[in-house]
């Protein structure tokens, strides 16, 4: 056994006996049951693991490092100037620090349009949890306090927090703990995979899609719908794009009755498919938008819930004391790292770098529908999902072919070839990539080399 | 106008236009309202805000930065060394990083006993959520679904979010959310003031207590109830510490009635009154061990759930997948400074300057139960508070008195002779400390006399 060799097995073995991952089988890692991937250090797209393998980071860390990993040096300056100025204070009672101060200013130049206000938290659920809370608050103070729903959409997934937790429909999230917290009524995503063809047109399928959304609100009572919550781009069900006129058309409903519209941008926000915001391409007009993971480009913990003046008129109301907090919201750290990620992200062109190659990738993928074993290609900007079809006529998969391709080969395969992306195998089986903004041409035709590879071999299996 | 305080001025206009503080009326900040505080750099114990005023943080930021401000050049080192080395990783479907291996393990060596596995979030109220989710998993996994109560304390706070906000019964931070997600039952806290004679026997008080908690938990059904949280030493309310037999009989009920006992250390972990954990001072054995803010010193966001492995060896059996988690759950930014903070906790003998000066201090809070308007000094380590009486036959305070010495003349006194320290005024009025865990007897000495002559001026007025 090598050196490195005996210090993975070590580290394996006591991250075995000491540390819970998450959404993981704790109880079946180690050298007998799964492996543990152990990522030791990164350099651009790249993270290398404990025992000396390169991959390719097809999936960000976790949808979060915008920029890979070599900018260490630069935010290890921001860092160290602002743990030796301030190390920490509060965003309570009345308290405040300058970093937290100047992102906010930052966060309103660049938010969708009437958006000037940020409440800063530690991350996605959080920045959820806040936008439910304010929610309700603008409600009771305009008189409202009836509205207690929520609107989500299925499949969705915008947290695992108790409150959160209610926005997914999902029992393999949701079980064991019990009915949601808040009502949610869920509709219909927008994947229009296996609908019938003629809702292929933008039109006719965003009409059904609002005109559903309509019969659920009245069905429920509009008095009664607090917010609906939506990605612009659906992460969970892979990479569910909206259809053209979706978002101005929730923008209508919620004007029409009354509720609030949160774009959830927690994974499309800071350049995933090539804008700020991923509302932004596709015309979006929220009342809220959460973000989290890319705004530090994943280099610290942040998250935030952007509010826009119609809601801030009514909670800010002379007096009224918004009884909501994180103690680490809005850490000088994050706030510091997250300023300049955005300063790095404008002086080296991010955005134009995801736009001037997304169309390149975007026919790279759809190429891939050409093999057996894919039955849809959806994504867009650095963010795509296939979703595969298998043996069976209903174009499932049987549950041997289940566990030889999504549970072994294609995962295997992936991760021999170098490369680090999603296999789903409980929802709907789909491989799925998110790679890092920085990615060049030949890092994301690897990417799609890789898959269609492997995605080769195994449409030979089924 | 200086430039200081035009920068000053230019900020909180800034502030307010575009940030969203915690439990703040946002709206009545600014030049015609009430001060916003910018807090711009620190020094050991003292930090400074944006117009030059220093001040001794009686707070530790917000019961958080037990090394005070002026370990920054050693944590930037370590923050530097990890962004150098990896940025990011995810703790995610068996994935994690040698740095957040490294702090579980470490943690396992500290904490209480039968605690051997770490849970990592990112603050307070997500460590709290996931207690809940994996008390739930564990009753579910052993057949008993139907746990789905919980029991928690008077007057005390576990956070926020949707779920830990069913955790506390005060309207003022309930309001206007609704009902709470989770159905809990409140008891008694340990707080004796105002109660019979009698009760000043620990043993009297403790059979009291535990009875009344046995009542509750025959009352609700024990085959309901998941688990019972409380902290060592409940903040709100005031530093309320146990009477002696108290957490054993906690231990015990658990035991008898099979709910799992979470001790909240979030504010008493990591020396606040002299011990790594504030249950070590009480006996206390716990389940599982909700902690944040001093675990990095303030230095960066974290938040962990220790567990233990009576019921890892439940959620742990091979092939149940943990399906809780947060993106930056264990950030190795915030995992590496922990690391540093243990060492530097270690190194600078922490424990042992609390040790050292406790008893001092105790004396010094003590002698102010001499003045008219205190009615009792709480507290141990680090952490005290004094609830204040004021013109009331029942000892409460007029709504004039309350308004002119707890809304105005204690916080404003407080504050011009330099001490930064809570004043609670919706709740029982409260003058409350908790200093870095690095403060001499100096500033232990000053903060006492500070709050004796801000108290002896307001004894002078009712």
């Amino acid at each position: 056994m090598t050196t490195a060799t005996a210090q993975l097995t070590a580290a394996t073995a006591t991250a075995q006996r000491h540390l819970l991952l998450n959404m993981t089988a704790n109880g079946s890692l180690g050298p007998d049951g799964e492996d543990l991937l152990i990522v030791q250090r990164g350099e651009g797209p790249y993270v290398e693991d404990a025992d000396g393998r390169r991959y390719i980071d097809g999936l960000s860390g976790l949808y979060c490092c915008q920029l890979g990993y070599s900018y260490g040096p630069e935010f290890a300056e921001a860092a160290e100037r602002q743990l030796r100025e301030l190390c920490y204070s509060p965003l309570w009672t009345g308290s405040a620090h300058l970093s937290a101060i100047e992102l906010a200013e930052r966060l309103s130049r660049i938010a969708p349009v009437d958006i000037e206000h940020t409440f800063f938290s530690s991350g996605g659920a959080e920045a959820v949890e806040t936008a439910w809370k304010i929610a309700r608050r603008y409600h009771a103070m305009r008189g409202e306090p009836g509205r207690t729903k929520a609107i989500a959409r299925r499949g969705a997934y915008h947290g695992l927090t108790v409150g959160t937790l209610s926005f997914t429909d999902e029992p393999g999230l949701t079980e064991p703990y019990g009915p949601p917290a808040i009502e949610t009524r869920f509709v219909s995503n927008t994947n229009r995979l296996g609908l019938a063809p003629e809702f292929a047109d933008d039109d006719v399928y965003t009409a059904w899609l609002l005109a559903e959304l309509e019969v659920a609100i009245l069905g429920e009572g509009p008095e009664t719908i607090a917010m609906l919550i939506a990605e612009p781009v659906q992460n969970r069900g892979g990479c569910i794009t909206p259809p053209k006129g979706y978002w101005q058309g929730l923008r209508a409903l919620a004007d029409r009755y009354g509720f609030l519209l949160v774009a959830d941008e927690v994974i499309t926000g800071f350049g995933r498919i090539g804008e700020w915001f991923g509302g932004d391409r596709y015309g979006a007009r929220p009342d809220m938008v959460t973000v989290a993971k890319g705004i530090t480009a994943g280099y610290a913990p942040l998250g935030a819930t952007l509010v826009s003046s119609k809601v801030t008129e009514v909670i800010n109301r002379p007096g009224a004391v918004l009884n909501h907090g994180y103690t680490f919201a809005g850490h000088p750290l994050s706030t510091a790292i997250a300023l300049r990620n955005l300063e790095i992200m404008e002086r080296d062109r991010i955005l134009d770098n995801v736009r001037g190659l997304q169309d390149d990738l975007a026919k790279r993928m759809a190429a891939l529908k050409d093999l057996p074993i894919v039955g849809d290609v959806r994504g867009t900007g650095f963010f795509y999902s296939c979703e595969l079809v298998g043996d069976l006529d209903d174009g499932g998969f049987s549950s041997k072919a289940r566990a030889d391709l999504i549970g072994d080969l294609i995962p295997r395969r992936l991760r021999e070839a170098g490369l680090l992306a999603r296999v789903y195998d409980r929802s709907a089986p789909l491989v799925q990539i998110a790679p890092p903004l920085i990615s060049d041409r030949a890092v994301l035709d690897r990417i799609a080399a890789i898959i269609a590879g492997t995605l080769a071999e195994a449409s030979a299996r089924i």
